[in-house]
């Protein structure tokens, strides 16, 4: 017989891992905010409130989009946590700030439930294909408790300790996409203006030392210089980016590079690109250099 | 019959590629400014200048340190360039400027001689193993002409263009290198704050979507924090992220990235790590974190 | 007769506006979280809430740490709000973030009360002494009803809009006096690596083109190079700067140099300088110059 | 009788000090590269070359552009220094760079004569008052048979001890320059984001700690958003900027805050403005924030 579990958040993330866990065989109890996105799913129930939802399953997953989110969804009136049963585990795989992940630990286990982040790593087309990386962190055996919702969900998962351990590892896997944008941009636009074309600097770098899942990929789209419609957008590439930033000032560790695409992304902002992909930051960088989307590169102008 | 080519500067990367030639069958005149560091390759003839080991071949190879190298090497009194004969080709694997790349492609063309530039990507190690990456940059027919060589020094080859963008490729690889260790120095800082180990951060950056050749190697250099010895000096980095500055103010295209680094080998000469490797400047981002090198992380320290 | 005014908040700087304004012969209704700083004042009364010091009197000043204390303060059960008589007027000297001036601003119109922002700029000495700059924002009958408090406490003011833009104008001008004092920083830095001691470059400075109260002021203390006891702890500088920073990203103005200085203060507290000046942001410049706090400059050491 | 004095380089400063040396009585022998410029000034005797401009005299004076310049002038064939009579005094006022300082010190006193570092600052406007400010370097008693001269060029002098000391300090000030009017743009550039007219941030910042001539001028000039016609032109700028991250380089100090304008200066110029001057470097902080030049702002916009 299925077993049954709760999922509480349907967006761009959420929904694929919610069809997947239904095409897997788990019967689902769901909530979303908006009510109609939560509806059409293969056996699932769908419930008023998160409390709702997690009511007598042992295991709910949530997939929301940010500390205020996950606060109200899970901590307010009506949330999640005031109806996960006693030993029940939640499995948060949002990407929130260290800081709420150390909060949201502490106000399960002051009510003997567990709290384990599982965030991820992976676009929504790497979400509905269950080739999500995953990053875990809590308790082991709750950890083992998730194994049949991870196998379903992700491609492989990458141990890091302590659920706040989860969350920074996972706030520096975005940093490094961020950055890696940003030195593609500057890469490319010096290229440019030295007459090689973006996507022949993009080939040479993939094909020779710098091949990796980041690079190709973002590569590609900077080569293109197609920047909607967006993937991932600019705000939330910043909401990202602020989120190490903060990490680096309650730790106390400088990022110097982590500001320099911070100041990007506000500029793409400022710029009125509120509809671009993240990946956009390479444009900034291409513009203050004096080229513009579109441009052929000099050598092609001047024939 | 073994053909003949010219070799000229015999350092850590000119004397295992003059050693893989000598091997594949090439008879060499070879040329170094320390003359006991030419000695001892099979089958090569030790000369007194440049001029004579470019003197009655078709190819001549060059392995030089820097521009104020090259500069002396190919142009000065009894340099390369003089000894070239009629239609000869030079073929320099040198990480030098923009400029004397255009500098270079000008002065052989007016004596008719050619100029082709393949600068390499790869350690010593790679060179002798016959690893390299070469960017080529040229003539077609001049750059056909040299690939017995090339096939023998390369694992693989990307053409650019022109001389000069060959070598602002390679600019612009090195300048990649060097971000990616600072972004690399600037996360695991962070991670070790937050108790997580260099090793494991590295681990799963790797494991997940960041693995490359560049990030696999130097991130296990980063992990284990030993930058000594030095598989290339601070100071040489210093030298190639200033290459790409230099390009980056002659072809005005900003570079923030770059400056970044920049400031963090300043840093790591001005503590007195003249012996490190570059990818020490991932260890002034962990100092700036308050880590000392070899510092177990915070969550190790407090049981 | 003496007027009676409410006065809240009596840390360092509120203390020595509140005791001249008893000198200036204002009686005063204080409030502070701890009671005891808040004794000793001549004519004053000491209340046992914010609401007991509002209560009854035309003008209520407040002087608070942050964000957090004002929102609990003045908005809180108890608060300064909840106390003010139909009309009255609530003049903020605190420096808190350009959302919560407008936050402020509103709450106090949705109850028929009228907050003018009055940020302040000056150490307590100034304080002390009657001569602090007062930027204003608000409405104009307000602030001309604040006059007689406004002409005890400062030496002038300069009037800047609304609420929120006076906030915006302090908090732009404690990013100034932060990234003059990098500057500082950076330049005696550099000096001192070429045998020029600090004193000796900030007198050159203050001297031809550059003399004014921040280069002079915090001049000599780089000079001095004591940045113990704080004036303002770094912690406290981190915290303003981040005000800048969060301005520049809900207006979206990217602040590259601010962030220098913030990445700074950041490294400043990692290497465990809590109890520092916010001035010795110019010591990890000099620091990352391979200065010791303490050394004599190399042209001195080599004899 | 007057005395006779040689003076090289009449460029835009050079030419306005040599009219006030020669109103306050001194007989010239002058050079200039482009002769047209040197005619026309009283009791000048315009000669051929800078080594007959420097027979027979004293004490000669250059004002040069950069580098290069003094480099062919000073040190080349019919140069400077292979006129310069035993025991005369070379007092050079031109902003080069601290290699080449060291460089003239080491020719002149290979040849028995001195060479005197005199950078002077201030603009052509200063000049023509004789309101220079002037750096010295080098030996006291030829900086004491300089006076004569110093006193009718300049309003002050500070000295700052060897040649080269003497041009770091205003490689130094003019760095100091450069990251003030990046702080400028970028202050006002966010004051104008919530509606602060940049005057308006200027008057409250020159009125309040911040007025000194630099703030104030260059101030004043951001407020007017007028970059051209220019003053000094943004690629001199950036050659400056240059001096002083060389020298960061050389003598091992970072200067983080100097890229930041350093790239901003590049955009500038990769964006077209070579016309501009360099305060325009604020320009480009206004546009990184969205706005453009002459934009009013957004208070004044939405009313």
């Amino acid at each position: 017989m299925a077993e049954t579990i709760g999922f509480v958040g349907l967006g761009q993330m959420g929904r694929q891992m919610a069809e997947r866990l239904a095409q897997a065989g788990f019967a689902l109890r769901v909530w979303n905010r908006t009510r109609q996105r939560a509806e059409g799913l293969p056996s699932a129930t769908v419930c008023d409130s998160p409390r709702e939802a997690a009511r007598g399953v042992d295991l709910v997953v949530s997939s929301l989009a940010d500390d205020q989110a996950v606060t109200d969804v899970v901590l307010g009136d009506g949330g999640l946590l005031a109806g996960l049963g006693d030993g029940a585990v939640h499995m948060g795989t949002s990407t929130i700030s260290y800081a709420l992940a150390g909060r949201l630990t502490e106000a399960h286990a002051a009510r003997g439930r567990t709290f384990v982040a599982t965030p991820v790593l992976g676009r929504p087309e790497a979400a509905a294909r269950g080739e999500l990386w995953i990053l875990t962190g809590g308790d082991a055996a709750a950890i083992a408790r998730c194994q049949p919702v991870l196998g379903v969900i992700g491609r492989g998962q990458v141990h890091l300790g302590t659920q706040q351990q989860a969350l920074l590892a996972k706030i520096i896997a975005n940093f490094m996409i961020a950055s890696t944008i940003e030195l593609l941009g500057e890469a490319t636009a010096l290229g440019a203006k030295g007459g090689i074309e973006p996507a022949d600097l993009v080939r040479m770098l993939t094909q020779t030392l710098f091949g990796s899942p980041v690079v190709n990929g973002y590569g590609a789209r900077i080569a293109s210089g197609a920047y909607e419609p967006a993937g991932f957008r600019m705000a939330l590439g910043l909401k990202d980016i602020e989120l190490a930033l903060g990490c680096g000032r309650e730790l106390r560790a400088p990022l110097p590079a982590a500001n320099v695409v911070r100041e990007h992304m506000i500029e793409a902002l400022a710029r009125g690109h509120d509809a671009w992909d993240w990946s956009g930051v390479a444009a900034i960088a291409h513009e203050a250099a004096g080229l513009r989307a579109g441009d052929p590169p000099p050598s092609t102008r001047r024939p």
